[in-house]
């Protein structure tokens, strides 16, 4: 699997090794962004009567791990963006970290040739293997960005958006 | 170079056709967003300090064309996102469909073997053309996604973010 890959890379647009950085360098983003936040705010705070930060976590926790156990097994699971992941910043950024480790193990059990597959996510999002994981990415850029507009309201200077570190 | 790309496609993670239609896919949910942003707030309004809808535009505006521009032609430009598009949301609609065509013409003239090849974008950003090309479409969603901040301050309903017709 490993020599396959490599041999292909020059014709690759991206290698699967490569997407996985991509994701992992926006969760270490979102990760400080979590960070940043004073631990009352995180749950609390919100602008526009949206959801607060943490509300959208546990929608990044959802999708994350749950998404690629599902690609990867290939059995149906539901999508339940309410699960209980305590009631501090810390627990909340010890899920993130084993998940970090979940998302590496399970990633490198999708083959380079199931992107192009066709899925029903969750029992209902339909697209390729690959339209998802875009989706999860793209997603938490999406909400990461809303974080960045709080933690400005709250008059905090947010991570800068390139650093991946 | 049609045939090469197809003849590969189910071994690639993403073809370069598939990524602009993702990127376009974006693009078309970014101009409902500037749509559905009242004139005057579109060019005045903002939360926590900072920039209003229409400067975040004028960035976006700044990186597509001239970044690809430079990709594809290989001399370097400067970056300026402070370029003059009018001051009315039906100018900035005007140049952003013009933009989609010439990025559809760019993009076509990026082989696939360049997505690995190291640039330096605007003469600064180090790094391949893939992720140069992945940092246009994340930065787009992490700023649209302030832009939905703004509308829900402003009691204004945005597109749905899967929405990308």
């Amino acid at each position: 699997m490993e020599n396959t890959i490599n041999e292909q890379t020059t014709h690759q647009v991206i290698t699967p090794e490569q997407f996985l950085e991509h994701y992992q360098g926006h969760r270490r983003l979102t990760r400080k962004v979590i960070e940043a936040f004073p631990e009352k705010e995180f749950f609390n705070y919100s602008v526009g009567g949206m959801r607060p930060f943490s509300e959208m976590v546990k929608e990044l926790f959802a999708i994350a791990v749950p998404g690629l156990t599902e690609i990867v097994s290939e059995n149906t699971s539901e999508f339940d963006e309410h699960r209980d992941y305590g009631t501090t910043k810390a627990e909340f950024l010890q899920k993130w970290d084993q998940d970090t480790d979940e998302i590496n193990t399970l990633w490198k059990q999708i083959s380079v040739e199931r992107f192009q597959e066709v899925i029903k996510l969750f029992g209902q999002y339909e697209g390729t293997v690959l339209s998802n994981l875009q989706y999860f990415v793209d997603n938490e850029i999406h909400h990461r960005g809303q974080g960045y507009v709080y933690l400005r309201a709250l008059d905090i200077e947010p991570p800068f958006f390139y650093d991946r570190s």
